[in-house]
């Protein structure tokens, strides 16, 4: 069978499996959570077994350790996973939800009902706990899910995919709720992203080049953020300490995220008392500052920004500085360079805090947090599928809702149009 | 100018347009909205002029009278546009609303609010009211509109546009809210479906074949319906003359929309008492039966359905009849060959209600009730700019909500991530 063939096939079995799956009591789905959970730890010696082929390749093809890291599967990294999964098992199914009802005038009663989107496909890279996470946030909201994980992990995924499926069979759930792609072919990700007819949403997990190429490429409607570039600004009347606890906590404390600060926006009223010591704190946690003009007058160390850094997504211990005439320029600032993730103002002006709020159309906005807040489980959504900055359907972190749809349901007592 | 530039510029203009339009009050925005309708009435004779030639030129490229019907400006069909824009100034404003806020463990109060979806394209046929319809529900949710109508209706469009946005200059609002396509070159459409960046919906409106035009050539999501095969399923221990009353409303009430009727599915057990007394009032009315064998049996007059009849949108007086062996063999039939638009179930029975109300996955289900209810305005969404059969984003009749997306807005007093 051709790989078009082939995917076509996993496609429509994921179809069926999904107007199954769309039906399974919420009790069904928890216990076969659970026994996932169980079956992962249990097998931790297979999943390292067939993880070691995976991890002996990425060293023989000089791999970075960073990346090497990241695809190892310890017993501590398999207990994560069957954590994650058994918190999924946890949370409120959101599926057969009723959101709203309302009564017509004619006594229809019309209420919306969450339903499940249908087939999920993932697209993601080198992480092969991706692979268990996405399928328990799938399988509880009753979609049946597709996983492309990259081929550095490919006897990883393949592994834990089956560890899965061996737990649907035990439950009587279709197999093909939970899928892992088993070859690496590249055109394998091209023929999914054509089958519009039996995938309902694809979501890529991994840098901007992946995730470009997938929307590039794909019929299917995706849910994606390509970067973010999330900024802070501090307000002339602002708390300084708050300010720099905070400042330095968004950009330190796990740099290498896409809800860590990037650009630093200061009033100029309190650049003079604040910057001097907000740097001080930075450059010792050791930040590489570049900032315009005005920032370099007030921090020596501080690089010269260009053009290019206001765009910039460093993942990094650098970042940009400017110093702006007030909260108008710095929502300029935001509208112009952004990336619509995430923003924070620190202030103790309550005009400017609600104007911030209401007028800042990023997915997330703040007032005196971290940007490192914007994530499904620090905002109580019980989970994270993925962060969207596209607007339609879901914008921001995405928990279990966002995996369904609502669909119409009435109830009447012979109700004709007139 | 070529079209690729001017397409990109009325896009570029919409965009920045949108970013003012999304901080307006609901005052001003209704009462520019108010103006408007007045604005139509008060110029009807310069509408019902430009008008003339399109269908001066339509007449004269021998269109059918019913395409010419509804091409044509009457002061009654300029009254009614403004009505509807009145109404909609009327509406409550969902743009700002706070849909939910929650308290975290460590005292962040986060919560999502509604925000305009940004620039949103209508590509739509022959009928002139769409314009104005179309832009008032943008408008007041808050979003930009780029409106491309049909060739046949391109002065009509251009004057209505005109008209609009006298009123956004009059009330100091940005021009370029609300832009009419004005030429009527083909690549027009094309091109605006390439510009991602700019525009974020496009709805189509109009014929299957326009919808699928639109689909295949647009990198920004569409949301759309195909066509809508509805279908009612009488059960065994249906009101019989409940059941009738509805089919024939729901088949001739209007048979030439996509919530109509077209195919009806009877309980063995009812169907020798139900069909020959529905088939003698459909007949009547006009309507040609096509049915399965058992159907052909007990409805003499009934033609023979073929498979092909199953997948038909007829948007005519036709109606395919099957019967069935119960409830399941409903579902399965409802799965194969609807078109996830609009089902109903006339039943006595509680358990079946339930089912059907709970398993069937099309975007409005209904009890007891004609399928004609499954539209905007008679679900009490206020308006409708579309009915949405995708899954993503908005699911059946789309009303002021539905052009709209949420937010994360998080109020904290110095929260920091441990």
């Amino acid at each position: 069978m051709g790989i078009q063939d082939e995917m076509r096939q996993v496609a429509d079995q994921a179809r069926e499996a999904s107007r199954k799956l769309s039906r399974i009591s919420t009790e069904i789905k928890n216990r076969a959570l659970k026994e996932m959970a169980e079956q992962l730890v249990n097998q931790a010696d297979y999943l390292m077994g067939e993880n070691e082929k995976d991890v002996a390749y990425a060293k023989n093809q000089g791999l970075s350790p960073a990346m090497i890291d990241r695809l190892t599967l310890k017993e501590s990294t398999i207990r994560d996973m069957a954590d994650g999964i058994n918190e999924v098992a946890a949370l409120p199914d959101p599926v057969g939800k009723v959101t709203s009802m309302w009564r017509r005038p004619n006594g229809l009663l019309v209420g919306r009902m969450r339903i499940p989107l249908g087939v999920i496909g993932i697209i993601y890279e080198s992480r092969p706990n991706v692979t268990a996470d996405a399928a328990a946030l799938c399988l509880k909201s009753g979609n049946a899910v597709i996983l492309r994980g990259g081929s550095e992990a490919i006897y990883s995924n393949i592994a834990i995919g089956r560890l899965l499926q061996k737990v649907l069979r035990a439950n009587s759930l279709p197999e093909a709720a939970i899928q892992v792609v088993d070859t690496t072919e590249r055109e394998a990700v091209y023929e999914l992203l054509q089958l519009e007819e039996y995938i309902d949403l694809i979501i890529p997990r991994g840098g901007e080049d992946l995730i470009r190429a997938v929307v590039r490429q794909s019929r299917i409607p995706v849910i994606k953020h390509y970067k973010g570039v999330c900024h802070i600004f501090v307000d002339a009347d602002a708390d300084l300490d708050m300010a720099a606890k905070i400042c330095l906590n968004a950009k330190t404390q796990r740099p290498g995220v896409c809800n860590a600060l990037e650009t630093l926006l200061v009033h100029r009223d309190a650049a003079p008392r604040f910057l001097p010591e907000v740097a001080r704190q930075l450059l010792e946690s050791g930040v590489v500052v570049r900032g315009c003009e005005e920032t370099r007058a007030l921090i020596p160390e501080a690089e010269e920004a260009t053009e290019d850094d206001w765009y910039r997504e460093y993942l990094d211990l650098i970042l940009s500085v400017r110093v702006v005439g007030g909260i108008d320029e710095a929502m300029d600032h935001i509208a112009r360079y952004g990336s619509l993730h995430t923003e924070s103002i620190i202030t103790n002006d309550y005009a400017n805090a609600q104007r911030f709020l209401n007028e800042v159309n990023s997915s997330t906005v703040l007032v005196n947090a971290s940007t490192r807040f914007s994530d499904g489980f620090q905002l109580g959504l019980g989970a994270e599928i993925g962060i969207s900055t596209t607007k339609l359907h879901a914008y921001g972190p995405m928990g279990l809702e966002e995996l369904t749809t609502t669909k119409f349901i009435i109830y009447g007592n012979g109700q004709v149009r007139t």
